[in-house]
């Protein structure tokens, strides 16, 4: 899968940053790809990039329009089609990460075969996936993990890899979603898999490799969640971590979307993840606590995060402060 | 979806009873459907109905082929391909609950074409399916899970659910399974849904209901499965259950097929999904066990049940031995 760019991202009247994740993603990970950011009146929603319109866009040599939200279940709001039916008319290439199908719009598959730009549904599993099989593989894996969706999972994940591989160890970001998938180029959309071979899929994303390399996998969803948490228990038995990373945002106490459900401690996520995972993997350990602390007063989020260093005895950080060091030493002492 | 009757059930050269469980299934709930069973040099398994070619189902009226085997994974053998196409050939149904799609075979397309029959495929998902909201829903229900696969779930649902009509209770069995959507003619094959959709799936199959109804839902896999855990929590948490019955086999030692895997004990098992249960359901409680016996010695049975339940202090039952009453006992006691 190779996209074309620059990119338009387009974020449409969207309110709440949360299901803006896609397009954030994107602009955190591969600023240099991005042109600008599409959005309507009444969006709350400003990813620091141009706004530009599709005709603007188009005379500014942008390649490709990408949808940047993540609402849940995935429906795109009516009145976008006529923006993504626009943008293929006039060339742009329309990649689409949620789990609806391009080509099940005629207007917008009509669009791209005048002008042959091209339809890319990011989220379309492979074709014979098997089931899991627990069986134990090759290497060393390490899954992000959460106490709800959009605590930084992916973003945790990918920079834990880039420390890891800035320190010299042999590691490779594996992407479960949406947004790691366009931002590597490569992946498997779990929670598009059928139910029965989500830790199958899992398992054919991180497979067998040499005894030093680390497969750094992005975690989905939570167990803990009232809609997600079968993807999130395919996918810690399928990948078979030897070592996980909690991800939390220090603010949140519902989980998001879901109001009537609070959030898990910290702790009990670790309990959690720990006694389920060991189900394929016995020695799976937690090796670090990753917090978006961006909610807390500035003068209060170092001692946040010591705090709750203190309290669990782990390497505890906010990736946009402080990076992942702390918690690829612990990796490199305990598995060493 | 109304199967046209007889049946004539498609069992191969299948070594494993516990693979041939579609099949048994409808023998066992709708045998007043079943003509016989096509079985080819080898199979091991005997479903105690008349052995049966095409031609001769043919000639004795046979409407329907029921594939009546669950391979792991899915998937049938190349030889079995010339019988069904045959079959189809000479105006027979063809009824697969498999994840395969018939229409993706050009030949028995054709055969089924020019013949006229229907090609049925049971384990295909609803549309459009909802993410689990986690809403409380009125009315009851109870959910039979297990230790492993085939252990009996589907049958302790069907028992449980006939006892309880039987007792002058309101409740309706859910099939979330093939063999129990052919056996009821209704229900979503939950393992086929898409990973992100599963507890929408399992909240859209026991909906909003009558106070003192009650949905008897058929479980599948287990939590402690190495290849399909994340069904069996999806299930769980869009189920929401007030009561769980565990089932197991009295003999297993390990998970079928999974021969790596040791099987939890019962009272892991019991842990396991209250723990994790409570998430959606605070109240949930395990209200029975249900045990396949017939693995053991006629004179240990009894014993075996008796001890279980003293150590337990639940009702433990082997349905086919004793029925469900003293379950149904049970639930009245904890539920009026």
């Amino acid at each position: 899968m190779k996209l074309n760019a620059p990119y338009l991202i387009l974020i449409g009247e969207e309110e709440d940053s949360t299901y803006a994740k896609t397009g954030q993603g994107i602009v955190q990970w591969r600023p240099e790809l991005v042109a600008g950011q599409l959005r309507f009146s009444g969006c709350q929603v400003d990813m620091g990039v141009p706004d530009m319109t599709v005709d603007e866009a188009v005379s500014q040599g942008v390649r490709s329009l990408i949808i940047g939200v993540a609402p849940i279940g995935g429906i795109i709001p009516d009145n976008w089609w006529n923006v993504i039916t626009d943008a293929a008319n006039q060339g742009l290439d329309i990649v689409n990460g949620l789990h609806l199908k391009l080509k099940d719009y005629p207007k917008v598959v009509e669009a791209a075969s005048q002008s042959d730009s091209r339809l890319i549904d990011i989220r379309v599993p492979p074709k014979n996936l098997p089931v899991g099989t627990g069986m134990k593989r090759l290497g060393r894996r390490l899954l992000t993990v959460g106490t709800d969706c959009a605590v930084g999972k992916k973003y945790t994940a990918l920079a834990l890899d880039k420390s890891m591989r800035e320190a010299g160890m042999n590691s490779t970001f594996r992407a479960t979603g949406q947004t790691g998938i366009i931002i590597v180029g490569a992946g498997i959309p779990i929670d598009a898999i059928k139910a029965d071979f989500i830790s199958g899929a899992a398992e054919m994303l991180s497979p067998d490799n040499t005894a030093d390399h680390w497969d750094v996998i992005e975690g989905q969803g939570t167990l803990f969640h009232p809609g997600y948490s079968g993807v999130s228990l395919g996918l810690l038995h399928g990948s078979q971590p030897d070592a996980f990373v909690v991800c939390h945002d220090a603010t949140r106490k519902v989980i998001s979307g879901w109001e009537h459900y609070p959030l898990p401690s910290i702790g009990e996520c670790i309990e959690m993840h720990t006694q389920l995972g060991q189900r394929t993997n016995p020695d799976i350990s937690c090796v670090g606590i990753s917090i978006n602390t961006s909610g807390l007063p500035t003068d209060k989020r170092e001692k946040y995060l010591n705090n709750l260093q203190m309290e669990t005895g782990l390497p505890c950080i906010d990736p946009l402060m402080d990076g992942c060091g702390i918690i690829v030493d612990n990796l490199n002492e305990i598995f060493n």
